[in-house]
């Protein structure tokens, strides 16, 4: 809660950003939402967001995930949130876990499209930017409610939900 | 982030839960929008709603105040959420800091209704249900991204945004 | 449906643009919301916009209606929707219905203002401008799925519905 | 205009119904959304709505075309709304022109889903609505703003819009 620190928002994609093409009537990425959603949330906060990329999970490459630790490692910030695809953002925070130690890295998505009327995102967002403030050095996941370290968790695909490991 | 304590989330009003009156063209209270709020972010974690009162925070009076300290001191739950009405919250927040020690309480309310499609709620309660899963015992305010300790802060009520105090 | 005539859109403001004030808490106009309405519908037919008044329908009064009369009259066009608040519609219909021969006027409005998420004005604008197009010369109030000739219908207040007269 | 008639819906799906599945994050159809929509738009009139099938109109082959007809020849009303994928609306229109003589036919469809925020379905209800009220008998496609004939209107699929045939 000290109020001088800025945050860092790394966009990665994932469902969060996906819109529906009135053309192909296919789900597509054109922009990131990111910032409509702060001003959405009336969010009052130093936020810095910075766009790395816009895909889909299942889409993110060894070489992506590496731009995302590059990212990580060469801002002077300590606190930053990653939004991400949710099927593989356990992978990405590994790769995170195992080369930052300084850090509070928060990663967050959403089950359903923010530019859908019944989204999740919104919450999310709300949980991730907290959870960055006030936790100590680490990697974690913020979604639904739960803010899970991010080696406890895996996702259940068939329910969709992310649960803790045993 | 112990998964087995339940998060108590007591509702008191203000603009979060104000609807439209289709007939008097006027705002008022109806019923609260917290559970539809909980689905809508698809909540994972174990909470429990408790409707206190539905009324705006200028019309809290002394004995509604002693109403929610009530509540919070008859509990077993050592983590609580309250929605409130911006303009008194930090009256309310103090009644509970002078009377309660060793709860995490977190205020949390929205400068526009849920029911309006530009509601800052949904990132408000993400917010205030992630702040008292992580934070020590104490009564804080959490709106807009910030998380305030209860008497560090008040309403700037011509810009409508909560400010730290000097 | 001759695709060259141009429907002009009169906006004296109604439930369809009040918008919810953050600071005051109350509901007011700022801006109409018909420019954003019509590209939400993908509208694709010709359309001019005029903005006459952001008023409730409650403060209209004869002077004002005058002006409305006077921008029907002084158009060329002979197709427009005019959006209104309900409680009054009807007497500016009366107004028109005295003057205007020639032309085919549509009296649209809202029960809940469009900025809300669930406001039927989207509904009764598609309704006002497919009704200008097909509709003989005369004057006419879309509303809620009905298309009423303005002298058989009055607004019941207690329902928050327009009613055949009898 | 006449308030005894009543209208029968006739839902088929297309990009009006589909709902985004969180489990797979692929579009699908689930259930109509036509009755939601109805309420949305406080829908006063009297309608019936029988549901057919929920298809992308890709996916209509010739026995579902004629079951669309059998449905039309079989009730007795005269004035019917048809929900439709806009992608092969005019075939199912041609087949209904070549057997159905005495009654209005409206089709309707959307470019976006009803359940994203942004769609354009409300407007064109309202619109096929009033159309259906007003016109004589015939088959039509009310869409975007627009009232067309069936047989001198084609989709630009490129553009993703109906146009008027040369």
């Amino acid at each position: 809660m000290k109020k001088n620190s800025k945050i860092l928002i790394l966009v990665t994609g994932g469902t969060f950003d996906k819109e529906y093409n009135e053309i192909t009537g296919k789900l597509f990425f054109n922009n990131s939402h990111i910032k409509e959603m702060l001003d959405l949330g009336r969010c009052k906060i130093n936020v810095e967001i910075k766009n790395l990329m816009l895909k889909d999970s299942l889409d993110i490459e060894k070489k992506d995930r590496e731009l995302i630790l590059k990212a990580c490692l060469e801002t002077n910030e300590k606190k930053l949130v990653i939004t991400h695809g949710t099927d593989t953002m356990t992978e990405t925070a590994k790769l995170l876990a195992n080369n930052i130690e300084d850090k509070t890295i928060v990663f967050t998505g959403a089950m359903i499209p923010y530019k859908f009327g019944a989204s999740d995102g919104l919450f999310n967002l709300g949980s991730a930017l907290t959870a960055v403030q006030v936790l100590q050095s680490g990697i974690y996941i913020a979604i639904n409610g739960n803010i899970f370290e991010w080696n406890k968790v895996q996702k259940n695909r068939e329910k969709g939900v992310f649960e803790l490991t045993n």
